[in-house]
């Protein structure tokens, strides 16, 4: 129940004040009361709900400043705890009773489940909100000289790299495509070229397999990726272009092969014996999903912190000091978690806190297939990859249905969604935002600020094969997918958090599921998607050109079925952003946005616009005016539009 | 957006085998998908979502028998966790798409915020649940013949049992009316009369005030109130009548007078400077709310646990083997958490250990005036007060307005409502139920069914007040409160939870906040408003006599503006509640259920009523039959059904 007329607040630089976030600091908070339809004010009152010491507490918010299109309340909020949830009561000039929550506006009385929540002390690094994110599956990516020369692994059976892959089935792990670390450097032109700032590698270190989530060891590069020196390489090269590298660590389990599984195998009075849970040395032991091949590691086991994360010789440490800007961490919703056990947070905390060590500027992200928020507590993981918040709302409200045709006889049961025994369901605007609203209400600003955003990655089909761009694996150069891919960019590039590219969704690749997905990049420009890898750039530059794309707030305008209006808040500048699909029950994908059956139409004063101003346009088509409405374009995609900021200034 | 065709699952016996809740055991878990309204049945899929080692997981539910106006699906799910959250996918025969948590349905992906949740190992006591509680505050109960001979304490001024009751101001805590524990005993009859089976009392442990929350010492009962022996008497009397006796302990502070503060200001190197915080040795310290007479103890401190909670020896363990059967903690909510540092959640743990090494049967009840879902995990507080998910939801819905008349001059503003700067609000049922689905959906079923749930307490205003009685602190013999508090009562013996009646209640007592609630109870029936009395003992004896009142499920079915409809599902017998409030927009108090323009009909088929049978009406009106639809009464009233309970068995 939120319209463009609701109380907004957030916890971007617009709502809270960003000066600090010191415990026992006072933080000051904004609230936007936009003004009643009949231009009156709206509030009477406006309190503050904070919970201090374990109990609610109420501070009256005071009438400040006017602002776009309504007034500004502010109110005081000492940070007397580590972690502080609030909301805020709104009674109306008409007599309404509401409460503004993270999840929005609410009529009636509310748990604490929906809450705002700040954190002090505990923030993620300043700079991660502003990097575009680009992940290498080095296997995969490119090639160097020297690869073609590397002995095969015993593991691997070798590829041809522009041989099909295969959409999985036994032994598809040992498919080698002998991509390399070199290989990537030879392309960091092409990521500059797109405007990533920071490559996501997957595990470099040894394996006996082609991801290498299941590492032999933490301490050596695989060889056949060029070794240590290759990553050396490769990370003073990055680093020279002004590109981040983040590792991937895979903190749940080893492969069996490692030399500490090795280890514990051989000799049950061995430290590494306690490093995994054997039900019945050697042969009967806890493994991740019960496969042999992934014995889980026991973090109840001080020396296997003490090797993996504590302290300055562990692997966390010693690969940051190797040049690595931060950790992508494997499984990490079940680290440290094992039946009746859960260290998980405690492991994430002390991860972190040995990262601060060496880099007190490293990321770590943690993988969460799902709602991850319960292990954002504030000092253990700065982010999430939000596949629950971000990835699944896209392609539930993106992909065509039927029509998208999931053709190819390789994929007979269409692609997989969740596990769920359907196809993935087609459903409107407001149920994906909804879920983007649900799911985000639950974490900080700060922690959604500092997750990343992926239209898919590795371990999914492509976005482009969910739209409709097709099964084969190979580019979708007909385009068919093309106009839904380029509305989910949009999105990726437009919303709070860090957009990350799987490599090869910039060309317009197809996948049916992860494996699928890994597709070799093929580097001949005449087999891309020229017209997607030309949105890319563009879509990359606007979100880096423009401060309120990156670290703006989030304000929902409106929902459709067939499309969604946001605002990103900045103190420098407002951005509207405004995406129309296709309508699924129109034949032609190019229709307007008939299925909603209205044109979305905005009170310009609540924006702040004045009489007969029309804003800027950034891309996509403009809006135009109808008395003291603004109309927003009702044509299938991305509209972006640049609107004044007004004095949000701080010092008042 | 549920309806009586909504999927339904919760945690009651009906839905989750009872058998076991050990770690690592099978529990069976059932769900049931009413038909839809052509007959046809609804589901093509139902899967069980389940979260193992912090990884969802999905589970196929199958088909099972027919259960009421529907089919039963079942899925096992193993208890690999002490916490396992929940919920249930269901795709459609019509092709929808949904999620079933414990705040409904969903046709959107969701957050895990409102996920079923289910414990292992961790459970409440069995008897909890049946109980009907009845608050005393030993001051204002009753005084035995000894009391006339106490000397008057020296922080006290004598009052007249008859007197009137301050409704705050300075000193109001030296009020002392002299009731002690030999006059509980004198009164045990009408406790048994009343129905209640548990005797909660407000602090015995000698203080320097009234209330006692500022105790002087854990060790001994109050003298003024009959001293250790006479609460051992007091115990021994409950007991030979089958009633239970929770106590009062204050974990958050002490008084000043405390003799652990006494000694901790004398001597800032004695054990017990540490149990506190001096901020400068020995004036200056955290206290309460900054309260200096309320020091906040630090439970970091090793020496404080082992003294207050900590084994054999410890203020918790000696008076559960002084008979008590359990405690309820005040201020619970902030025991333990003091700025950066937050160990209420081990602190509620360590209690709980203690107490179950004495007593397993023993409750624990943790005061909390808001959402306490946050600590209640399964292994520290068994319950809570549950005024954020039941009290105020009632409040809200209840009282009429400015109809009510808050006509007495010594409360000017009205009464107070969550501390905000507005009169209670009036609000329909849907925003009620909207905040009662919204806060338990955060807690276990467990911790819900061993929660309590008050209509008041010495801490309020008297509902009584709150829905129209007057504020001037005595019997409301006329009855202008007397319909709305009565639904209120009605929904108390209904629901799930351990219903608790503040003493004065059950004979129309009002008071305009807790110190005014506070009235002698008046022992001349002459003064009674008896048609309250009466109910109270038919609600209760009712809430006895149906095991589904006590242990049955809850189901909505249905939510107006002026009415609200609900099951208790059990699987030896359901029961249909069906509260109508009078309207808040006719004049006539007891006007039918005009607001919502509509009697509430619900299909027959679907509760299983076979054609033309009507339920066994057990309290209010019956219900008819036109065709296929069951009509509730339409009249102002609490009006309970009794159905059949159809085939329930869990052996299937």
């Amino acid at each position: 129940m939120t319209s463009i007329r609701s109380p907004h607040h957030d916890g971007s630089a617009a709502y809270v004040d960003p000066t600090t976030r010191a415990l026992g600091e006072v933080v000051r908070l904004r609230i936007l009361v936009p003004d009643r339809e009949d231009g009156a004010e709206a509030a009477q009152h406006v309190v503050l709900r904070s919970v201090r010491d374990g109990e609610p507490e109420l501070t009256a918010a005071v009438p400040g400043p006017r602002g776009p299109g309504g007034r500004w309340w502010h109110v005081d909020l000492v940070l007397v705890n580590r972690t502080t949830r609030y909301r805020f009561f709104l009674s109306g000039t008409d007599g309404s009773y509401h409460w503004l929550n993270a999840e929005g506006l609410f009529d009636r009385d509310l748990s604490d489940a929906g809450d705002f929540v700040v954190r002090a002390d505990d923030v993620p690094p300043a700079w991660v909100p502003d990097q575009v994110a680009y992940q290498i599956f080095p296997d995969r990516y490119a090639a160097s000289a020297a690869a073609a020369d590397r002995e095969t692994p015993a593991w691997a059976v070798r590829q041809e790299w522009s041989g099909p892959v295969r959409n999985g089935g036994k032994h598809v792990e040992d498919h080698w495509f002998a991509g390399d670390l070199d290989g990537v450097i030879e392309h960091l032109d092409h990521v500059e070229e797109l405007g990533a700032t920071v490559l996501y590698l997957t595990p470099v270190f040894e394996g006996r397999s082609n991801h290498r989530y299941d590492a032999v060891s933490f301490d050596r590069v695989d060889p056949v990726l060029g070794g240590d020196e290759a990553l050396e390489r490769l990370i003073v090269a990055a680093h020279a272009r002004g590109i981040r590298v983040l590792g991937d660590l895979t903190t749940n389990h080893t492969g069996a092969g490692h030399e500490w599984f090795l280890a514990a195998q051989a000799d049950a009075a061995s430290p590494e014996a306690g490093f995994y849970r054997f039900r019945s040395h050697p042969e009967d032991y806890v493994a991740w999903w019960d496969i042999p091949s992934l014995p889980k590691l026991d973090h109840a086991n001080p020396e296997l912190r003490r090797r993996l994360y504590e302290g300055g010789d562990s692997i966390v440490a010693r690969w940051l000091r190797a040049g690595l800007d931060g950790w992508r961490i494997d499984v990490a919703n079940m680290t440290g978690r094992m039946g009746g056990d859960d260290l998980a947070n405690d492991v994430a905390r002390r991860i972190r806190r040995t990262m601060h060590e060496v880099n007190p500027e490293a990321w770590l992200l943690a993988e969460h297939g799902h709602d991850a928020s319960a292990d954002l507590v504030g000092d253990g993981w700065d982010g999430t990859m939000d596949y629950q918040g971000f990835t699944r709302p896209l392609w539930v409200w993106l992909n065509g249905g039927a029509r998208t045709g999931v053709d190819d006889d390789a994929v007979p049961h269409g692609l997989d969604f969740l596990g769920l025994p359907i196809d993935i369901p087609v459903l409107p605007a407001t149920s994906a935002v909804g879920t983007m609203r649900d799911v985000h209400a639950r974490m900080s600003w700060a922690a959604q600020s500092a997750s990343t955003l992926h239209l898919d990655s590795h371990d999914t089909p492509r976005f482009r094969t969910v739209v409709g761009g097709g099964t084969d694996g190979w580019v979708d150069v007909e385009g068919r997918g093309r106009t839904r891919h380029l509305l989910g960019l949009a999105l990726q590039m437009t919303m709070p958090g860090v957009p990350s590219v799987f490599a090869g969704d910039e060309i317009g690749l197809t996948g049916a599921n992860g494996e699928h997905a890994r597709t070799p990049m093929p580097w001949d420009t005449g087999v891309w998607d020229t017209p997607t890898w030309d949105a890319y750039r563009a879509w990359v530059a606007l979100r880096r050109d423009h401060v309120a794309l990156r670290r703006g707030g989030l304000r929902w305008l409106d929902a459709g079925e067939d499309s969604l209006t946001f605002l990103r808040e900045h103190p420098d500048e407002v951005v509207l952003v405004h995406v129309v699909r296709p309508s699924v029950r129109a034949d032609d994908e190019q229709a307007a946005n008939v299925a909603t059956g209205r044109p979305v139409r905005l009170p310009a004063a609540t924006l702040g616009l004045s009489d007969g101003l029309t804003p800027e346009s950034l891309a996509g088509e403009t809006a135009t005016r109808d008395g003291g409405d603004l109309v927003l374009p009702t044509a299938v995609g991305a509209h972006v539009l640049r609107l004044e900021a007004g004095d949000w200034a701080w010092d008042d």
